[in-house]
C-alpha cells in the first residue's frame, strides 16, 4: 500500500458515473448547499459520483473565492456559460427567485436536470412555466426538484411516515409558525430580501413557502383555501451601503428606501379532509431566531417538531391508556431512524446543514434511479398558488379564497 | 389560653365586617370558587371577612350536600330566594351561561355585589343588558366583576404589570391557543357544553373567551377586528343517559342529538396598535389537555406562558447583548411576584385553584374600598363583542369583521 | 330549605366521627398542615371529620392569630397543656426536630395518634426512641405517621405505582438532587435551621431525609451503604435581630455568629439490589429555588420527576421500538392518577401545598382503618439512620459506610 | 474564466502551506476526524491548508474503502509507515487507548504534530511518557493536543468565556452525568470497549474522562480529591461473531467472556477551590442515549448545558432583581458566538460532528501560530490522574482519594 490512489472531489466513486453539478448563486444558499454536494457521497453510498464542477455568481473575484474555498472546480460569471458546460449534469438554483423562472427553464432546455431553492418562482405564472417545462423535461429523463429542505430533517421524515402509518387518524389541527427577529431593529437596512422586485415577498415566501410545504408534506394532503392577514410594520428603512450579496444589485446607496414586501403573514386555512390549518409567518418575533414549530393533531395521536431543536420529535399516541399516555420525546439520532445509519452512533445529533446533504442524496438516488424526486416543481408551483392565496385574500379583506387546483 | 374562641368559617376577621357569599350553581365551577372563597381569608389579610351564606341549585338533595361538603351555611333551590336572603352581600353566579343575565340583573337589582363566571353571557344583547345593570349599580355603590380566572395566575400578573412597564415596547404580535381534547372520542355524550341553547357557543365561548381576554389584559389594549374559521367535526353525537350537571337539565336519553356548537374556532386579529394576532381554541387537540399558551413579542422583548406550567413565565429582553440573550425561565414563586408573599417559601409552586382565591381577594378589596374591580361587565361585554364578530366573520366566509364598539 | 344546617369546620361529617387535630407549631409547616385540614374533607369523602381543634405555640398572641387565621378553635402555649385536651385525638407536630422526641414519646403516652414532620428527629437515638414509642402504641391502635409529604404527590404516587407493577425491571440507578439557593448570600442571617441544637443538620437533615425517603419510596428498597462529602462554605453569619419563627428561640442580637449545620451534602450510595445512587442536598445551588429531581433507570425503563414542575411525570418505555420510544411528558392530571378524581377536571394542575390535603387523608384513612400508614416511624428511623451514616462517612473521609439496619 | 483551477482537497489554499493530516484508526472516531479535517478550511480562514494525506487501518480492504470513501489520499496498513510519510505533517490518532502512547511517541520522535484521541492513554505512566515527550517535542516546536471535543461545542465554549468573565463568582457545585443505555441489553456482545486490556476501563475511561476534562475546563480549576463507587451489572456477555471494528483484534466467537470494566462509575470530588462536584458517568440509563449534563453554581450566577441539545446554554445571573431573574435558554447560534461567525444565519444549528471540525481549526492555528494548543498532553495526563484516583478510591472503599500532582 502506500500508492496514492485518486481521491475523488465529493465521495467515494471508483467505477460509478459522476454527476457533474453546476451551481447558481454563492451566498448563505450557495456555502449550504456545497457542504451538502462535498459531503454527500462522504457519508452516504450513492449510485453516482457528485461532482463539483462549476460554481457561477456575476462578480469574477467574489465567485472565484467562493469556488476556492467550497472545492468547486471551476467558476463562471455567466449562468448561461454555466448551463452550457458539458460537465454540467444536475444545476442547483440558489440565487433570489426574481431569476428562477429563466434559470431554470433554460437549464432544462439544455437538458439538465435541475435542484431549484425555494420559493419555486416569485409568481405563479413563472411557477407554471417551470412546471411545465420540469414536466416536458421529465419525459426526456430529465429531474427537476425544489429545494424545500426541511423535508429532509429527520425528524421531519420519521414524522411523515408516521402520519403515513396511520398513527394519527383523521387529521384535526394542523398549527405552523415560523418566527425570526431579524427585522425588529428599524435601522436594519433594505436589503434585496425587503424588496419585492427580488424576492417577491417577504415573510411570506421566505417562511411561508417552508411551512406550506412541510404542512401538507406531513399531512399528505394539499390545503384547499385560505383567510389571511399581512403587515409591515416598518415600511422606511435605510437603504445599504453596498450591495448585498448574491445576484441583486441593490445600487443606491444613503437616504431611505421603501419596504415593498410582507414583514409578517399570518393566515388560517382549510385541509382537503376538512382539518383545519393556522400559519404565521413573522421576521419581527422578537428573541426567536430560527423559530419554526409545527403541530398536528389526529384522532388518534398527535405530533409536534421544533426546528430549534431539530434532533428531537414529539409523539402523543392516543391510543394508550391515559394513566400513562404523554407527549414524548423521540431523540431522532439512532440507527433505524431516516438517514442516521449513515451518520454517528446514538444520541450523537445532526444540524441544520445536514438536511441539504440528505435532499443531495435523495436527489441523487432519483436520478439514478431514473423516477422523479419529490418535491417536484409541481409541488413548488402549488405551494406558490397557496401563497398567491393568501397574497389576495389578505387584499380582499382576509375573504377566505380557494386555492386554485 | 385554651379557651375555645369562635372561629371564622372563612378567614380571620373579628371585628372585620362580614361579607355574605350566596353561590349559583355547584358543578365544576361552584366547587372551584368555594375553595376559594373558604381558603382567601386564612391566606390573605383582606378587609372584610367573606362568609359563605348560602348555596343555590336546583336538585335539593344534591346542593345540600354540596353546602355540606363545601361548608356552605344554607342550601336553596331557587335563585330568586338566594338573591333575597339577608345574609348574601355578593352573588357569585357559577351556572351555564344562559342564566347569566337574569340573575345577575335581579342581583344587582336586589342591591348584591355580583361575581359572574365567563363567558358573561351568551349573547351580546344579554351582555349589554348585564354592563348597563352593572353601570347603574355602580352609581350605587354595588360592585360587579366577571371571573376571568386567568388574570390571576401569579405568572399572568407579573407579565401584565411588565407590559405595563414597557417592556415589551411596541407589541408585534399575540399569538394565543387553547387547546383541550375531550371530544376526541365521538362517543363522547351530547351534554349542555354542547348544546347552543345552553352554552351560546362551544370551544369559542368556553375556551375562547378566556384567551381573547387574556390575550387584551396582557397587551393592555383592545382587539378591532377579527377573521375566523370555526368547525364541527363530529355533528352526532350519543345523548347523556342522564341530566348533567349543574341547572341545565337535558332530558333526553338514549339515541343521538346535534351537536350545536362548534368544536374548534381559529381566528387572525388586529389589536388597536396594529399588533397582530392570531387565536385558536378547540377541543380536538389530542393530547393537550388544558393547554393555554400564550405570546407576546415587542419591539423591545417577548414573553410566554403556559397554562400547563402555570408557575412559569417566559421572558426574552431583547434590550441586553445578543451574546447572553434567550428566553428565560421566571419561577413566579417569589415573594415578591403578586400574590406570593401571603403563599409559601420561594419555589414552592400553586395550582390551578389559588386563580379563584386571588379572584375572591382582589373582588374583596375592591368591594372595600369602593372601587369597581377588573374585569367589569363592560369588559365582559367586549369580549362578548369579540366572540360576536368571530362568529359574524365565520358566517360570512371570514371576512375581516370590525368588532364593534 | 333555605335553614342554616351547622357547617363542619373542615369538612363534611354528619353522623362521621370526629378525629380532633392538635398541632404543635405554627411556621410555615403549620400553615401548610393547617391547610391541609381544613381543606383535606371538603374535597375528599372521609370517613372520618377532621376538627381543628388547637394550635400550640410559645408565643401567646403570635399562636392566638394564627389560630384565628387558620381556623384552629383553640390556642394553647403549653405543648403538654395541648397533649392533655380531650378534644385532640390527634397530635401534629410542625416544631423545629429537636423537639419532636419529646412530644411525640409524650402524645402517644397520651393515647393520641401522632403525625411528625421530617426529619423524625435530630439523632438515631431519639428516633429510636420514638419508633419504639409508636410500635407500642401502634398495639394499642394508635398510630403514627412521618410527614414524607413528597410521596404525596400525585405524580410520585403513580411512579410508585409504575415501579410496583415491574415496570423499570432490575433497577440500575437513582439519582436525586434537591437543591435551593437562599443561602447563597453570606449576609443571609444565622437561624435556627443553620444550628445543630436545634436543627441537628442543614440541608442533609432538611431537604437529604426528603430525597433520601422519596428515593428508597419510589425503588422499594432500602438503601445498603453510603460515601459522603459535606461542606459549610459560609462559616460565619449575621446574627438575626430577633428570634426567628416557631419554638427555637435564638435569642442574641448583633454580631455574627457560627454556623453549625452542612450547607450541602453529596453521597453516593448502593441500594440492597445492587442499583448505584447519587444524592446531592444543597442550599448553594444559586437560581434553584426548590429543586427536587429524581431519576430512576431500570432495566425496561426510566422515571423522572421535577417538583418544580410538579404536575408532570416523565417515563421512558425500553420495551417499545426504538424508533418511536423516548422519555413521555405524563400530565398527572387525570381523574385515573391518585388522588385526582376529587380535584379538577383534566389539565387543571394541583400545587405543593395539596402533598398536605393528601397526607391528611390517607392518614385518616390509616387511622380509621386501624390499619398502620406509611411512612412510619420505623421508616423515620431507617431514613434518619441513613442520615447519620452520610454524617458518619463525611467525617471518616468518605469512606463507604454501611446503614445500620 | 471557466477555465478549471486546481482545487484543494480540504479547503482552500493557494499560496499558503499545506498541512499534511496522517490519520491511525478509521472507525467511528475516524469518520468523526475525516469529517472535520475534510470540512475546516471549507468554513473557516487558516493560516494552514490542511491535505488528507493518509489514513492507516491494519485491515487493507477495509482501510483502502475508508480512504476512498473519506478521501484520504494514500492507505497504509502500518502506522510505522504512516509515520514515516514525508507528506503527514500531524499524526491523528484514533484507535483504542491500549496504543495511543506508543503511536503518539513514536510520532512525536518522528518530528510530527500529534493530535490524540481521548482518553490520551490507559494508564497513568502511559500518559505520563506521552506528556513527557510531549513537552520535550514542544522545545522542537511539535504541537501536541488530546480531543477532548467537547470543548468546541459552540455552547460550552461561550459557558467557558463567561466562568472566565467572573459572571459566576466563587464556584459551589458543578455536577455531570454522562449517561447512555447501549449496555442495558445483557445479550449486547463483549466488545472491546469492554475489555480492560484494549480500553483500559469501561464507562469511565470513554465517558468520565469527557466529563472530568469538561468539568475541569469550565470551572478553570483542577480537581483534587475524589471519593467513588464503579459498578460492573453484566458480568458476562456473549462473545461477538467476529473482530468488533479498528484495530482491537477480538478473535474468540461463540460462547461467553467476561466484562472486565466497568458500567457505571459515580464519583463525588472537591475542586482547588473548595467547590464540590459529583460525577456519573454510566452505560446503564436507560433511554439516555448521550445525555451529557453539567451544571455550575456559582456566587453570582449558574450555568447548565446539555449535549442532546448541544445549541443551548442556560445561565442564571444572580445579580438581577429576582423578580425577573430565571434560567435563560441562550440559543448559541448566533455570529457572535464562539465558532459561529463562519457558519450559517442565526437560529440554524449545529451538530455533533462540528466539534471535530471546531478542534482540526483550533490546532491548525495554534500550530501555524506556534503556540501550544489546549488540551495539552499535560492536560490529559490530569485527567488519567483524576481517572486512576476515582479507581484507587473504588478498590479502597470509596475512601477519599487526593489527586496526585
Amino acid at each position: 500500500m502506500g500508492q496514492p490512489h485518486e481521491p475523488d472531489e465529493a465521495g467515494t466513486g471508483s467505477g460509478k458515473p459522476a454527476l457533474g453539478v453546476g451551481m447558481v448563486g454563492y451566498a448563505f444558499m450557495g456555502a449550504a448547499h456545497s457542504q451538502g454536494w462535498r459531503t454527500v457521497g462522504r457519508v452516504f453510498d450513492l449510485p453516482r459520483r457528485p461532482v463539483l464542477a462549476a460554481v457561477c455568481g456575476r462578480d469574477e473575484q467574489a465567485v472565484r473565492a467562493m469556488a476556492d474555498r467550497h472545492g468547486w472546480a471551476a467558476a463562471e460569471t455567466d449562468w448561461r456559460a454555466l448551463i452550457a458546460r458539458d460537465d454540467v449534469d444536475l444545476v442547483d438554483i440558489c440565487t433570489p427567485g426574481d431569476s428562477h423562472a429563466e434559470i431554470a427553464v433554460a437549464a432544462l432546455a439544455a437538458g439538465k436536470h435541475v435542484l431549484c431553492e425555494k420559493p419555486l418562482a416569485n409568481t405563479v405564472e413563472e411557477a407554471e412555466t417551470m412546471a411545465a417545462a420540469a414536466a416536458e423535461a421529465r419525459e426526456r429523463g430529465q429531474m427537476s426538484m425544489v429545494g424545500f429542505n426541511y423535508r429532509r430533517v429527520p425528524a421531519t421524515s420519521l414524522a411523515r411516515s408516521m402520519v403515513a402509518e396511520g398513527r394519527l387518524g383523521t387529521l384535526r389541527h394542523v398549527r405552523v409558525t415560523y418566527l425570526q427577529d431579524w427585522l425588529v431593529d428599524p435601522q436594519f437596512p433594505l436589503t434585496w430580501r425587503l424588496r419585492k422586485e427580488y424576492a417577491g415577498s417577504g415573510a411570506l415566501g421566505d417562511l411561508g413557502a417552508h411551512i406550506v410545504d412541510l404542512a401538507q408534506y406531513l399531512a399528505g394532503e394539499p390545503l384547499v383555501g385560505v383567510s389571511a392577514l399581512t403587515e409591515t410594520f416598518v415600511r422606511q428603512r435605510p437603504l445599504p451601503a453596498a450591495a448585498s450579496s448574491g445576484l441583486a444589485a441593490v445600487t443606491e446607496t444613503g437616504g431611505v428606501g421603501t419596504v415593498t414586501v410582507d414583514d409578517a403573514a399570518l393566515f388560517t386555512a382549510r385541509f382537503a379532509s376538512g382539518a383545519l390549518a393556522s400559519f404565521e409567518a413573522s421576521r419581527f418575533a422578537t428573541g426567536r431566531k430560527n423559530s419554526l414549530r409545527i403541530e398536528l393533531n389526529g384522532e388518534h395521536g398527535s405530533l409536534a417538531f421544533d426546528l430549534e431543536r431539530l434532533n428531537e420529535l414529539s409523539y402523543h399516541d392516543h391510543t394508550e391508556p391515559g394513566t400513562h399516555a404523554g407527549f414524548r420525546r423521540i431523540l431522532v439520532t439512532e440507527p433505524e431512524h431516516p438517514y442516521l445509519d449513515a451518520w454517528w452512533p446514538p444520541g450523537h445529533g445532526l444540524g441544520y446543514e445536514h438536511t441539504f446533504v440528505h435532499q443531495a442524496r435523495d436527489l441523487v438516488h432519483a436520478i439514478a434511479a431514473g423516477r422523479p424526486p419529490a418535491p417536484s416543481f409541481a409541488d413548488g408551483l402549488q405551494v406558490q398558488r397557496v401563497l398567491a392565496a393568501v397574497e389576495e385574500s389578505a387584499e380582499k379583506n382576509s375573504v377566505y379564497t380557494p386555492i386554485a387546483v
